[in-house]
C-alpha cells in the first residue's frame, strides 16, 4: 500500500489525513493554526500533525509517498511559496522549504485550498463518476473556485488563475473585496447573501424575517428558511438564485464541465437550491440543447475535501495543467 | 518532411494551406464556399481545395498526415460531426463522414473555427513565445474564442464550451444573439460598437461622427476615426473599452493564461487599442501586482490562424484537452 498525506491549512485549523491509492482515508485529525504567533509557528504545527497521523497509521515519513498542502490565498506552485494570505499573515512565504526542514527528503507540494478541493471532490467525491471536467464553486465568506479537465488540476500561469468569484457579472454592480464591482463574488457569496437579506429586513419591517430576533442573527440560511412563508425572504432567495444561475452559467459556456460542485453552508438548502438551479441554468447555457448539459452537484467530502485533494498531488497520475 | 493539410471553412470563402512540422506554409489557397447549395457541395468544395492544394505542393493525399478542419458553430469533435453552423445550413451534420468518402484513408479532425485560430495563433503567430496559456478573444460580428493550455486545446465537454462572448458581465443589459442578457459580446462585438455609435450619432446631431455621410456607413472604426476630434465619439471609444477591459480581466482571473491574443478588425486600431487596454486590465487582475503579469498582444497570422491551426491538430504533439 502507498500512503499519501495531505494537508488543508485554514484560518483557524489545520485538518489533515493520510489516504491509499484508492482514495481511502487511513487517518485524519486537526489542529490549531495558531497564525495569530506567526508563520513559523504554522509551519511547525503542521509538522505536528504530519508526525501525529504518522504514529497513529504507524508509519515513518519516508515510507510515504510525500506531502500535499492546500492553502489559502495565491501561492507559486513551482516555488513553494505562499504569496499572499492576508488571515494567515502568509506574505512570500516559503512554505514548503520551511516544512522541508522537518522533512528533508520528503516530496512536497502546495496549492491553493480552494483547487485542493476541487481535485478531492473530483477524485473521490461529488463528481468522481465525471471523468472529462469539473468546476467547483463553493459559496462561503467568498466564492471560492477550482477547476479540473481530465482528473488533472487546471489553475492557469503559476497557478494564480481559477479565482472564478472574481468575474464580474454586473459591471458598476456591489463592489467587490477585490477592488472591482459586480463580481460574482458580491452577489453569491455567504457574505453577499446575508447583506441582502439584512437590506430587504430594513426596507421591509413587516416582514417575518424579524421573528429571528434582529438583523444581528442572519444567516446565510436565514432567507431560505423563511422562504415559504414569507414575501420578502422569497425575493431574497429568487434575486440570489437569478444572480448564482447567472455565474454557473457564464462558468458553464466557458469551461463546459461535464459537472459543477457547489459546496459551502448554503449547499445544506439540498434540492430547494439545486433543483430550481439547475432548471436556470439549462436554460442559459450556449447552444440549448444542442451540446452536452452540465449537471449541479453538491459536494460530498465536506472538511475533507481540502485534505484529500491536497494528498492526491503526489499520487502518480497527478497532473498540474 | 512531413505535410499537414489544414481547412478553414468560412461563410462565403474556404480557406486552406499546406503546412510542414516547423509551420512553414508550403501553399494556400481558397475556394467560395457555396454554402447556399447545401452543406455536401461545401464538402465537394473543400475536397477540390485539398486536391488543388496538393498538386500546388506536387504530392499525393497519403503522403501527408492528414487533414485537419474548422468550421463554425458547434462541432462534435469526436464523432466529426457539425452541430450547428446557421449561416452555412449545417444542422447534425456528419462533415467528417462525408470528407472521408473523398479520402478513406486520411486522418480527418474537426475542431470549430475559433479553437482553431486560437491554436494557430499559439503555436505559430502572436503567442508563440508564450507556452503555459493563451486565451484568444476575436471581435467580429460576434465575439469569439479560443483557449490554449499548454499548446493543448482546450474545449471542454464534448468541445461545447470556450464560448467566451456567452459570459454575461453586466447581468439585465444588452440582448444577445444566445439568448441572454449582458454578455460580452452584446458589449464587445463588432456588431455592438455600431450600435453604440449610431446610438450616440442619434442623441448627438452636433457630432462630427455624422461626417460620414449618415449612420448607414457606420463601422467598427468609426468610432476610432474620430475619437481625437469629437467628444461624442471619444465616449463611445471609452464605453467601449471599459467593456472590453471587463470581460477581459473576467477570462484573465478565471484562466490566468500569460497572453490574450486579440483578433478582429478592431485590432487595426494598434496601440491606440492596446496601450490604454493594457493599463485598465493591469488594474482589474486579481492580486494585483502578486500574481503574474498577463500581457495583451494582437493577432498576427490573419487569415492563415484558421487553417494553419487545423492543420496542426494532426501534428504528433496535438492533443485536445
Amino acid at each position: 500500500m502507498n500512503y499519501y498525506i495531505g494537508i488543508d491549512v485554514g484560518g483557524t485549523a489545520i485538518k489533515g489525513g493520510i489516504i491509499n491509492e484508492d482514495g481511502q482515508v487511513l487517518t485524519n485529525s486537526g489542529l490549531a493554526t495558531e497564525a495569530d504567533k506567526g508563520p513559523d509557528v504554522v509551519v511547525r504545527n503542521i509538522a505536528a500533525l504530519v508526525d501525529k497521523m504518522l504514529s497513529a497509521v504507524g508509519i515513518r515519513i519516508a515510507e510515504t509517498k510525500g506531502i500535499g498542502m492546500g492553502v489559502p490565498g495565491m501561492v507559486n506552485v513551482k516555488k513553494g511559496i505562499a504569496l499572499f494570505a492576508a488571515n494567515l499573515g502568509f506574505v512570500n512565504y516559503p512554505i514548503v522549504e520551511k516544512l522541508r526542514a522537518y522533512y528533508p527528503s520528503t516530496e512536497i507540494q502546495l496549492t491553493n485550498d480552494a483547487n485542493a478541493a476541487a481535485l478531492g471532490e473530483s477524485l473521490y467525491g461529488a463528481a468522481k463518476d465525471y471523468n472529462t471536467g469539473a468546476v467547483m464553486v463553493t459559496l462561503g465568506t467568498g466564492v471560492g473556485g477550482g477547476i479540473v479537465i481530465r482528473n488533472a488540476l487546471f489553475a492557469g500561469n503559476r497557478a494564480a488563475g481559477a479565482e472564478i468569484g472574481h468575474m464580474v457579472i454586473r459591471k458598476g454592480g456591489e463592489p467587490c473585496t477585490c477592488g472591482r464591482r459586480g463580481c460574482f463574488e458580491a452577489y453569491c457569496s455567504a457574505t453577499a447573501l446575508i447583506r441582502d437579506t439584512k437590506r430587504a429586513m430594513d426596507k421591509h419591517p413587516e416582514s417575518k424575517l424579524w421573528e429571528i430576533g434582529g438583523k444581528d442573527f442572519v444567516t446565510g440560511q436565514t432567507a431560505f428558511d423563511y422562504k415559504d412563508s414569507d414575501k420578502v425572504a422569497a425575493a431574497v432567495v429568487k434575486n440570489y438564485l437569478k444572480f448564482l444561475s447567472c455565474g454557473l452559467a457564464n462558468l458553464a459556456n466557458v469551461f463546459r464541465p461535464e459537472v459543477i460542485i457547489l459546496g459551502g453552508g448554503i449547499c445544506n438548502q439540498g434540492d430547494d437550491l439545486i433543483k430550481p438551479l439547475q432548471r436556470m441554468l439549462n436554460k442559459e447555457l450556449f447552444g440549448g440543447r444542442l451540446g452536452p448539459m452540465v449537471k449541479i452537484v453538491v459536494a460530498e467530502l465536506g472538511n475533507r475535501a481540502g485534505f484529500m485533494g491536497a494528498a492526491s498531488l503526489n499520487l502518480e497520475s497527478a497532473h498540474i495543467l
